[in-house]
């Protein structure tokens, strides 16, 4: 799988994030309910040798969790993988990641971060280039579309 | 809520956690299956007016989750509380917290971080001075056992 490819989706999971509300994160129906406009950012994490081993997207509405991201929801859904499974991973990501994912991406091991975009939220990408990760970021006009149209309906959520 | 009585909590989490396997986090019953020796690391989080707002421990290997270690599952059983609620918190945690829970600490505005001890496991306590959090060590021998315990019994697993 290459970049274009995790990154759409990772794209993919930010747009399904929506207009979801309170839905089993690991039972995913996307007409199941619908009453909450959500934080769309999503995310996807390939391994090493280019598998998608995690997918997801923010949930923090969904499941009234402030660690459910869109990182650490990619990471959730990865399940409990041997340590070497994320080491040297690329986590794709619609929006620069904030200091909790940043440090789920220590943590692994992940070896790259590729974002949509920084205009909306700079995260923590200084201290990962300083730990020695690779940071690319896409400058995705979709990505921070959709974050601005989400800070402009729903300015109380973000 | 002083000192003491929160990182009693967390201990007491902690212990909780030697046990058991599979339950779900929110619904926990120490008796309800116990088939698994799991990492004992406990936190409790208190807020700034001396409130605990959540307690929690490891459940990596009872929910097969990468990401609700001992802190972060304290901030996931918060709920989702306002951010204002968590500025200036106090952060309980039986072992020096990794990268990630350094960076949980960090997006939520705790102030201080209070652990146990870090001769088992250093993590990113330096981070988070560096960053303006203070950093409090017990060096609580029973913490350190409770490490050393588990290192010995069930090093995959650590």
């Amino acid at each position: 799988m290459n970049d274009q490819e995790a990154f759409a989706i990772a794209v993919e999971e930010a747009k399904l994030s929506y207009n979801e509300g309170g839905v089993p994160v690991r039972n995913f129906h996307p007409g199941a309910k619908m009453h909450s406009l959500t934080l769309q950012i999503g995310a996807a994490l390939v391994s090493k040798d280019g598998k998608l081993i995690g997918r997801g997207h923010n949930m923090r509405v969904q499941l009234g969790s402030p660690i459910h991201h869109g990182e650490t929801s990619a990471l959730y859904n990865s399940g409990r993988l041997p340590a070497s499974a994320y080491v040297g991973s690329t986590m794709y990501t619609t929006l620069s990641p904030c200091d909790m994912c940043t440090g789920a991406c220590l943590l692994y091991g992940v070896s790259r971060v590729v974002i949509g975009e920084n205009n909306t939220y700079l995260g923590g990408e200084a201290y990962l280039k300083q730990r020695g990760v690779e940071v690319v970021n896409m400058k995705s006009q979709e990505c921070q579309d959709l974050m601005e149209k989400f800070i402009k309906e729903k300015p109380e959520t973000w």
